[in-house]
């Protein structure tokens, strides 16, 4: 038995008292006013996040549901499409324009190292470009305002998947122009699992109205008619609504940028602190993700029974790889509620399994590698 | 300010302590240990409440997402199937069905009547049938068994909407024989919406084997095949499957078949106290709903100013008419975590709400006409 996990995977994400709190509110008619306003208000929380005027509109899924909507409604059978795939969730996106019957143009990176934008200039014959901001499964965060620039020029039209990143990094959609964004309530925006939020553009809303491929469900303009009288076309899942409204309450005490420094600062720190201790770090310099950071076994550690360790005697959980890195290395989550304390909580752990597993001696330099990077700021009174 | 709010709608239901506390519980890693066992009691409550061996898939969406799944699993562009339509839930299911390219035949019944098993006969050319077990907009339980032994008979598939069903009321797919069964986690089952479960027969994964409908989120055999495995394809709603947890464990202590007759009796008794009142009863005798009860008003009264005194005054929320019933009907929900002393103090608001509205004076002959349906037994201690 463990008598305090730590969840440290790329989400879900661990829930703060607050939000907890306000997800076990009684339920509502969700045909109601009392629901009406709550969804008014998540809704103009979410879209301030994004940094967006065009349309939000909510779903009850995980954040794939959400992906998927974008395919459905932007998407013709026969359809080409580009997909940027360098990771796990990019082979979703490209797995799902498939399903819905697209011709897929796949732009490949390496795993670990981000699409280019000048490689995207070389097949933009087609019409729609599914791009994963930040790729989870590589710990990759994309150049989106480049990509997005080029996506731009050529007149076409950007759908991103921001599941992981939107609330932990800045996204800016309408100044960056994406026509399409998709985040859930499981990451950045402190959340249980079970909503997803998808930002619609004039320009995709004009692809929608013509696009033919099947949607009843994840139907855009039926969403959105029903949110404009304050409820939405299916029962929605109110108690994590109420979560959200609170994580998003949250996040404005906080300040959204001082949110995002947060996020880079503690990111930093853990990158800081598994390279001392001799973790290659997986992802490309300059491209690393601010929700997780991933990294290499060091020769003869076992990740499999290096991740159980830690389960098992420090009630530490991080992620494993994804997809072809599975067993192969390892991705720690910093993302939505999570302090420098924590930080420091984790690198301790990760290091002293190393010395459990007969690797190395624990002599502190993990905290060392991270110390630079932590705040000397007060944690914010809001956490 | 309403001190104490009575949610008497049919969906979402409202929710025992024991389910809110178990919702918070804190997140876990979902493709970790701790959410596999968890995975594997929920399936495991659902299919005995279903009474199949069928396999289940779990969906985090609304009911209407495990609605949409029948469809696209089921159908390829150009089948012709057959939907009953007996209300705005077989309007829905009827509007999916021709959103995935499919030429619908409608079995029409009119509202407040079932749907007869002898008019199917006529229209079975089709392969599929689409059946609302509870047309919960004109509170009305169709005679699911009759109907499925004539899907059975003509070796159709039936795909049943059993979302506000089951649970509360006996399915037993497997002696019934229905092929598809929906249900989702708001109603009967005490829990707030967020899940949808679908139990398949053979003979319905060999359909889904050929059906060529895109899907990707809501697609029964890759759900399968991770859930096999202890997760799930797409982050599933955490929060939710321990609220669903915790009711499965309350629906056991109190046993099914008690679940099922408190259910019948609290419809009884609310139909006897509206009669006693003179609101003349919306759906047909013999197939009146047990987790909902409608009614018509009585000559003057305005239902949108009767709901709204109820709301404001008395704290009890009610269902207003859907569709082509709507500000003509009300709809008083019964359904999961509710009991015979709710009826009494629904019955109580709705009485001297009229006399308040100069209808008729109040003088007890609501709670007189539910008096005889009450249970002189004890509340279940589970509750």
């Amino acid at each position: 038995m463990i008598f305090q996990q730590q969840l440290r995977i790329p989400g879900p994400a661990p829930l703060p008292e607050r939000v907890v709190r306000a997800a076990g509110k009684p339920m509502i008619d969700h045909r109601g006013p009392e629901f009406a306003a709550l969804l008014r208000e998540v809704l103009d929380g979410v879209k301030r996040v994004f940094e967006t005027e065009n349309d939000l509109v909510l779903f009850t899924s995980s954040g794939s549901g959400g992906l998927e909507s974008a395919v459905a409604n932007l998407v013709s059978p026969g359809d080409e499409v580009v997909c940027c795939v360098a990771g796990n969730f990019g082979e979703r996106f490209a797995g799902m324009a498939a399903a819905y019957g697209a011709r897929v143009v796949r732009l490949e990176a390496e795993w670990g190292q981000p699409v280019e934008p000048a490689d995207l200039e070389a097949v933009l014959e087609a019409g729609v470009v599914f791009i994963t901001h930040n790729e989870t499964s590589t710990t990759v965060a994309n150049p989106l305002e480049a990509l997005v620039r080029v996506v731009r020029r050529h007149g076409r039209i950007s759908a991103v998947d921001g599941v992981s990143s939107i609330g932990s990094m800045p996204i800016e959609v309408d100044r960056v122009g994406v026509d399409v964004a998709v985040s859930a309530s499981q990451k950045g925006w402190m959340a249980p699992p079970g909503l997803a939020f998808v930002s619609v553009s004039e320009r995709a809303w004009e692809r929608a109205g013509t696009a033919l491929a099947p949607r009843f469900y994840f139907d855009w303009a039926e969403t959105k008619k029903f949110q404009r009288d304050g409820s939405t076309p299916f029962t929605p899942a109110i108690s994590i609504c109420y979560a959200l409204q609170e994580g998003l309450r949250m996040m404005e005490e906080e300040g959204i940028q001082n949110v995002y420094a947060r996020h880079r600062r503690l990111a930093d720190a853990t990158a800081g602190g598994l390279e001392a201790m001799g973790f290659p770090l997986f992802a490309a310099e300059g491209y690393r993700s601010p929700v997780v950071t991933g990294a290499l076994p060091m020769p003869g550690l076992d990740v499999n029974a290096y991740r159980r360790l830690l389960r098992e005697k420090y009630g530490l959980v991080i992620g494993g790889g994804q997809g072809k890195m599975t067993g192969k290395m390892f991705r720690v989550g910093h993302l939505g509620y999570v302090t420098d304390g924590d930080v420091v909580q984790i690198l301790w752990a990760m290091e002293r399994a190393l010395e459990d597993m007969d690797i190395a001696p624990y002599d502190g330099r993990g905290l060392a590698g991270a110390a630079r990077h932590l705040s000397e700021e007060a944690v914010p009174a809001a956490l």
